[in-house]
């Protein structure tokens, strides 16, 4: 192994922390899976925690961890390293760069957790064409990756393709307008107009809808239209080749891939346009247990260090 | 002046051709409109025609011009020079780049007409930011230029935003789908489902809602949340941080713009995430008898001499 020093990256969901030590020839050394905690305080400590469980795991010192990159939800202060309105982990606004740092002594950089996933799952693929990567988790929000870099865009929303409306007369949406794309196929609005007790609520809805309940028919061919209505979106405005799909949903294994291929198959049987674009062949789902998430999140930490070698060199 | 030679730029629109030569430095020279003509064989003519009249009034020689830049409606395949399906034109399939070539001498470099719009004015707007030009015109598509260069996509569908669906329930679009962006916002669309005889049917749907038509009211209406939609569609996907609109429609000034820019602030009145967005304050219209097409296309020629340069030299 080369003395450049080892990037970790951590994913940090709302119950879980998944956490890789990558070798610089992008090698993962080591992962492992730690509890989130819930708030400021315990976000920052159970990040610290993860950090040197992967260390000690691994077989590493602390010195030997060049970089940390997070992914989080939230909206992310890529720049000054902070997370606001994560409210998933109970976080209102954090200086999560400093406090870990602070903490651990080796730079960290923080992102939002659905970039990282992109560009991770985009690395991973080695691909080096254009790519999105749609999460279809509580939310919907994609991240779109060209040549080998995150597209941020000019304010950060790039990607959001979540708040698309396409249907004016669709299901009211968190963010105000009705007919988002996120009402179709976000968990949340689903569970929400789904409204009936369990644990796993979309699980629940293609259950009844496998057993013939009219009204779950209805939400998982809205689940399965809205998908597709995002693989459209962005590549008729982004125009990327591939389309990943991950996030929560994913789960539900073929039964959410086969009718987002379904619909769009659909789509392209109605209009020649739309067939000549092969969006059907266009998609892939992320694999279960993928550490894309993690991956890209070392990814970007070892960003910022090549940056402050460049500034202070 | 310098010793480089000349960009020669064309728009080649249905009727007339907008050309431009402009020096090294960027200052436009001289400018011309011809018309254009129908049909494969006269459409070379006629851009012949305009290359030989602008380079005489200009006071240029012919070999003063270093290339020459054209930007048409249709699909084009840029790498080879080729329009395929210029339905306004009377194109079915011209080899352009090499028919124009082979009557002048300097090279011939052929793009999308919106594409070259969109790099046209983004360079004399002088931005260094990401922008889309959204082409209100009888269809409607879009350019989106980041860092001072055309996006072309994976497969050239960046920006065809006109065909993704935002109404389930919406008026059948040509191309397949129902409630495409341009079914609301497209001239073409519009003159159909208005129905009534007139030279500029967008104008008389304007002025029958100005007089209290309902139907007029309903298309008016129509007009503006498309466009809208378009914006949104751009911003939250590509997060372009303007969006310059051009196109025919554009002739109805503030009509269109107060409706667009009103139709964008309703929309952040029910949202207050949209309402973060600003997007009213993040669109413009484009100047009218802005060169920015030709202007784009002057520079999309004078891009294939260097990448010849380097080729060859």
């Amino acid at each position: 192994m080369s003395t450049r020093p080892v990037r970790v990256g951590l994913d940090v969901g709302g119950t879980k922390i998944d956490a890789v030590a990558v070798a610089p020839d992008g090698e993962i050394l080591g992962r492992l899976r730690r509890p989130t905690g819930w708030g400021e305080d315990a976000v920052v400590d159970s990040i610290v925690q993860a950090v040197t469980a992967l260390a000690r795991e691994t077989g590493l010192a602390l010195t030997d961890i060049g970089s940390v990159g997070i992914g989080i939800p939230g909206v992310v202060d890529v720049d000054g390293g902070r997370v606001i309105h994560a409210v998933n982990l109970g976080v209102e606004s954090l200086d999560l760069a400093a406090r870990a740092q602070a903490a651990l002594g080796m730079p960290f950089r923080v992102e939002n957790d659905v970039k990282a996933a992109a560009l991770g799952a985009a690395v991973l693929r080695g691909a080096s064409e254009s790519m999105a990567y749609l999460n279809l988790g509580t939310g919907v929000a994609a991240g779109i990756v060209f040549g080998g870099r995150i597209h941020r865009g000019a304010r950060g929303t790039a990607g959001e393709v979540g708040h698309i409306s396409v249907d004016p007369n669709g299901r009211l949406c968190g963010c105000g307008q009705r007919g988002c794309i996120e009402t179709f196929c976000g968990g949340g609005a689903l569970a929400k107009a789904w409204g009936r007790p369990g644990a796993l609520p979309v699980q629940d809805i293609l259950d009844a809808a496998d057993a013939g309940d009219p009204a779950a028919i209805a939400l998982r061919d809205d689940l399965h239209h809205g998908a597709a209505a995002a693989v459209r979106v962005l590549v008729l405005s982004a125009d990327v080749e591939t389309v990943v799909i991950g996030g929560g949903l994913t789960a539900l294994g073929s039964r959410l891939e086969d009718g987002i291929r379904a619909a769009l198959r659909a789509d392209a049987e109605r209009s020649a346009f739309m067939s000549t674009l092969r969006l059907d062949e266009r998609i892939e789902i992320l694999a279960a247990g993928s550490p894309a998430a993690a991956f890209g999140a070392a990814l970007i930490g070892a960003s910022v260090s090549e940056k402050e070698i460049v500034f202070h060199g």
